[in-house]
C-alpha cells in the first residue's frame, strides 16, 4: 500500500443500525474507499442498500452482497467490520486474521477474557478460545497503542464505554473507596436494542414510558469490571430504556477515599483525558446532556461533588451508535491504519 | 333480565389495544359484569390478563380464556365484542347472532355493503354474505335508532369515524360542491396499527418521523364513501403515521356550493350534532388538537373558512382507541341495552 | 352537613397541571360538587376554564374566578386545594384554617419541620411558623389516621412520594445498612416542571434528550430524609428529566444489613402495604414501568436482589400528576371527609 | 481574493436554531474561515458560543460578539448570514450591500415583491423598499444563475421550499388544472417555531399532540404563490405542528389537466431536477419520509397517482433547519462564491 492508496473496508451486517452508521462514516472518510456492504443471509442480500436506508439515496452505495471470502479477496478488503451476532464473530474473526484482514468486531465476541466470556456468552470451540488473547479491547482512551497494532479489535459495548470512561480516571488514580462499591445507573436510547422488531421496541410500548431491565445481569457488566480491575460485587449496574432513538446517559455514584475539592476531581479527569480528543470534561456545575453528544463521537463527562466532599456523582453521555459503536469503530480503524484519530469523526 | 340485572360482556381478542381499552371501560361500567376475556389461540391463553397489562394489576380481571361457545353459554354472555381479524369476525358473528348473543364487531367484517366488501376484503362464503345485511354501521351520530335494535353492530374504522363526522353535516345539508371533490388528509397515532411488532412500528423508525402510506387505497375509504353516499372519485384520502401513541387528526378540504358565513357553517354543525353528546363543535377560530380528545370518547370538530367564503377546511380529532374503537363500541352497547349513552364514557 | 350532602371544594391555581388534574378528578367524584376554580391573579381570571383546557369543553366547568375569602364563603367551601407557589400557601393556609376551611396544600410550604423548612425555602413570618406544626404530611400509607383529622394536609412532593414508598418498608423494618448510604436515582416527566414555558421545557430541548439536574440539592430531599428519619449524608438523590409528559421512575440502591431472600423482601413490602390499595408490589422478576402507573393513582414497586443477597435495587413508579400530586390530594380529601379512600381514583 | 483564500462569513443571530446549524456547517466547510458569531443585543452577547450550545465544546468557536459594522470590517467579512427578525433584516441588508458585503437573509424580509411584502409583513421605509428588487429568491433549483451574482439572497421559508419544489415541475410544465386549485397540507417539526420558549412549544403541550394552525393565513403562502405564479385562491395551505424536533412533510393534492401515467409524472420530476443534486425524486411506490431527509440538505419528492390518473398526491420532505434554512443558505453561499454547490453539505 502506498502512502496515498485508499484502504478498502467491508461491513458484515451492514443492514443494522451500527452498520448503517459505519457506512455513513466511511462514505465521508477521505482515506477509504466506498465500503463493501455484506449480509450473512436472508432476504436482504442483493437489495440496494438505499432500499433499506433511503437516507442514502444518491450517495453511491451499492447492493448488500452475500458474504464470502472470495468476494473479500476480489475487492482486496483491508479491514472487516463485523456488525454481527457474537456467535458469528467468533467464527469469522479468526479466519479473517489468518487471511491477513484486520477486524473490528462490534459484537461481544472478543471483549472479555476467555473464562469470563464463557460465563457470560456460553462455551465455544477450542479454536476461537485460543484466538481470544489476540484481540485488543478497542477503547482508545485506555489502549491506544495496542489498538494501533491489533489484528482484531473488540469494539466495546455502548454502556461499557460510558461507564468505563466515567470511572477510569478515578479508579486508576486510586481515589475511590472501592469497598463502598460503585453504582452505575445507565439509561439508553432504543437503537441500542437493535433493529429487529419486538414487543420491547414497539413504539407504543416505549413512548411515554421508561423502564429498568437486566438488573444485576447485563452482559456489559463483565467488560466494565474487567477493564477497571474490579471485583464483581463492587459494581451495581442497572440499564434502563429511554424513549429516545439514540444516546446514553450514565449516572455513576462513587465514594472518594478522602474528601477532595471540585478542582481536584476536575483536574483528575482533565489530565487523564489529555490527548483524548473524544472525551470532553465539563467543569462543574455544567453537566452533560444526551443531546450534547448525539450525532457526534464525543463522550462527555461532568460531575457533582457532595457537601461531604466524598460522595461523587459522575455523569457520562455519548451516542450509543457512534462513540458507543460505529464511531468508536472508525476511531479504532484510524488508529490501526495510521490515519488521524479524528478523521471522518469531526 | 330484570331491570337491575347486570349484563355479561365478553371480549374476543382482548389482548390487543382495542380489547384492553374496552376492558378498562367495561370494568368501570356500573351496569355490566367484569368482562369475560377471550383469546382465539396462541400463547396468551391462560395467562392472567394483568400479566399482559400490568396496568390492570389489582383490578380484578381474570385470565385470558380460550374462546368456546360453551364458555360463553356457561357465563351467560349477553354481548360479544369482537376485536379480531375481519376473517374471524365473519365466522363468529353469524353464529353468535344465531345463539342470541348480540355482537359489536370492531373489525372491518361488516362495515360495507357486500359487493363493496368483496372488493376491499376479498370473497367469503355464502352464509356470511347473506348475513351482512343484518349488521348496522355503528356510528351513533348517524344511526342511533337502528343501533339500538341491532343484532350485530359494525363498529366503524377510526379514520372513517373522524372523516364521516367531519363531513356528514355538510354533505347531508347538500352544502358541498361535490364535483370539486373532497380531500381528507388524515394523521393517526401508532396504536392504530395494532400491537403486533413490525418494522413499521419499531420505535426508532417512528420517532422523529412522519410518513404517508396507502395513498389512494386505504380500506377505510369504502366506509366513508358509502356512509356519505359519495362516488369513489369524489374522495381523496391520505393516511399518515404520527409519532404519537394515540389520536387522529383529519384535515378535510371541501368547497361550498355557494359562499357562506362562519356563523352558517358553525350552525350547520351544531344543529346536526344537537343531541350527540360525544361530538363537540368548536366555534372559530378555535381548532381541535389531538390532545384535547385523547383519553376521551369525544370527536372534536372545528373549521376555518377561506377568504373566498367557499373553501372550507374542517378539522376533526378523536382518540383512535376510544371514539375510534373501544369507546364507540361501549357507546353502541349503551344504546343496544338501553343504558345512558354516556355511561362509563365520561 | 347531612350524610348525603355533597361537599364543596375549591382549587386555587387551577390553571396549572396539578390543578387541571384535580379538577378532572373532582368532576367525577360522586360526593363533591363541581369545584370552584380560582386564580390568584393575572390574565387568566374570568376566562372559561375550558378555554385553558379545551379537553374539558362540555363538561360543565365554570370560569376561573379571582380568589377572595368572600367568594369562598359565598360558595360554602369545605376544602381548599392550594396549587400555588409555596409563598402563597404560607399566606393562605393559616387563614383558611382559622375560617374553618380544611386545606390540602400541593406546594412545599408545610411539608418540613420548621427549622428544615427555613433552610430549604427561606425564612417566613412568625405567624406561619407557629402554624407549621398543625399540618400533617399527606402520605396516606404512612399517616392515614392523622390525615383524617388534619386541618391542613401537606401533600407530598412527587419525587418524595416515590422515594419514601420505595424505602419505608425497608427502613422501618430496620433491614438496611444505613451506614452504607442510599442512592436514589429518580427520573421524572416534564409536567413535574410545571406549565410555565422555559428554555428547560422547550420541546426541542427536551425531546431526544435526557439530563440530570439539581444533583445534591433538590428540595424534595428534605422530605425523604425527614419522613424516613435519615441523616442528610445517608441519602444521595439525583433527579433527571425524562422526555415524557408524565410519570416518575425511581431506582433506589440500598444494602441490607444481612443477606435475605427474595421472598423475605417481597413479604416485607407486601405486609407493609397491606391495606394500602394504591401501592402495588410486584413479585420478582416483574418490575414496574412508567406506563403501568401513568393515568392511575397507583405507586408500583418492584425489586431485584443481587447475587450477594445484600445489594437490593428497588424500583418505584407513579404518575407525578396523580399519586405524585392531584390524585394523592384527592386520596387525602377522601380520608379527611370519611369517603372511601379510592373514590374517584379507580 | 486569491483562488485559495478562504472567505470570512459572519452570522447575525447565531444563537437561534438556524444560526446554530449554519455555524456547524460553516465550521466544516473547507473554503471558509471559522464564522464570526454575532448577537444583536441582550444577555447572550459575550457568552462563549459553546455555553449556549455545549454540543460545540472543543470545536473552536468563539464568543457571541455584539453586532457592529466596525467588527465586520475588522474581520474582513465577505458574507453575512442574517438569522434575524425580518424587521432587523430590512435594516441591515441594504447597508451591508452598500458596504460590499454579500448577504444571505434567512428571514422573510426580502422574499416577496414589495407590494405583497407590505400586505404580509406591514409597511417599511422607502429606502428598504427601493432595495427589495435587488434581492434574489434563494431557491437554487429555480434561480441558480441569478443567485450566483446576487448581492442579497432571500433564503426561502421552510414550508415554501417543500411546497414549491413539490409543485414547480408540474406547474412549469403546465400539467395542472389550476382552476381546480391546489391543496398543500404541510406538517413541520417544532424547531420551525424557533428557540423562544412559549406555551406553544412547551414539551407537554406538543408531545402526544398534533394540531393545525394559521389556516388560510400563513406567511409562507405568499412565497409559494409568487414563485409559482399562482392566484391566491388557487392555493389552500394548512400548516400543522408535528411532535418532532425537525423535519417537514408536505402532502400536496393537485389535478392533472389530462390523465397521465406514473412514468410520465416521474419523468417530469426527474427532468426538472436533473442537475439539482439536492432534490431526490423517488420512483413510485416509494414515498419520502421525514427521517430520510433530516440531518441532510436533501428535499425528497415522491408521488401517488389516483386510479383516474388525474388526481395526483405529491409528497415532499426536507429538514426545516437544513434544506429549509441553514443548509440552503450554505448552498446559496456556495453558488455565490463559486464553490462546489455541495461543499460542506454532503
Amino acid at each position: 500500500m502506498t502512502a496515498n492508496a485508499k484502504i478498502q473496508p467491508a461491513i458484515v451486517g451492514a443492514s443494522g443500525y451500527s452498520g448503517f452508521e459505519a457506512t455513513k462514516l466511511l462514505l465521508r472518510h477521505p482515506q477509504v474507499k466506498s465500503p463493501l456492504l455484506l449480509a450473512r443471509e436472508g432476504g436482504e442480500q442483493g437489495k440496494p442498500f438505499s432500499d433499506l436506508y433511503p437516507q442514502l439515496s444518491g450517495n453511491g452505495t451499492h447492493s448488500l452482497e452475500p458474504f464470502s471470502w472470495e468476494l473479500l479477496r476480489a475487492h482486496g478488503v483491508d479491514v472487516l467490520y463485523l456488525a454481527t451476532p457474537h456467535e458469528v464473530s467468533r467464527d469469522v474473526a479468526p479466519e479473517a486474521a489468518e487471511r491477513g484482514i484486520r477486524v473490528i468486531d462490534l459484537s461481544g465476541a472478543w471483549r472479555l477474557r476467555e473464562e469470563q466470556h464463557r460465563a457470560v456468552y456460553g462455551s465455544y470451540d477450542g479454536a476461537a478460545e485460543h484466538f481470544a488473547s489476540r484481540a485488543v479491547y478497542g477503547l482508545p482512551e485506555l489502549h491506544r497503542a495496542r489498538i494501533s497494532d491489533a489484528e482484531v479489535v473488540a469494539n466495546p459495548g455502548c454502556y461499557a464505554t460510558s461507564s468505563i470512561l466515567a470511572l477510569a480516571p478515578l479508579v486508576m488514580s486510586d481515589l475511590l473507596d472501592l469497598e463502598h462499591g460503585i453504582v452505575c445507573d445507565s439509561k439508553s436510547g432504543v437503537s441500542g436494542a437493535g433493529k429487529q422488531p419486538s414487543a420491547r421496541t414497539h413504539f407504543v410500548e416505549v413512548v411515554d414510558n421508561f423502564s429498568a431491565y437486566s438488573v444485576f445481569n447485563h452482559r456489559h457488566v463483565g467488560e466494565i469490571v474487567e477493564q477497571l480491575h474490579l471485583q464483581d460485587w463492587q459494581l451495581t449496574f442497572t440499564p434502563h430504556l429511554l424513549p429516545i432513538p439514540r444516546g446514553i446517559l450514565s449516572t455513576v455514584y462513587v465514594r472518594l477515599r478522602t474528601p477532595a475539592s471540585e478542582a481536584q476531581v476536575f483536574s483528575t479527569f482533565q489530565q487523564f483525558y489529555r490527548g483524548s480528543a473524544f472525551v470532553r470534561v465539563f467543569p462543574p456545575p455544567r453537566l452533560p446532556q444526551v443531546q450534547f453528544s448525539t450525532y457526534t463521537n464525543y463522550c462527555d463527562i461532568g460531575f457533582a461533588l457532595g457537601p461531604d466532599r466524598q460522595r461523587l456523582v459522575v455523569i457520562a453521555c455519548l451516542d450509543n451508535l457512534l462513540k458507543g459503536a460505529a464511531g468508536q469503530a472508525v476511531q479504532n480503524m484510524n488508529l490501526m491504519f495510521g490515519f488521524s484519530e479524528q478523521e471522518a469523526l469531526i
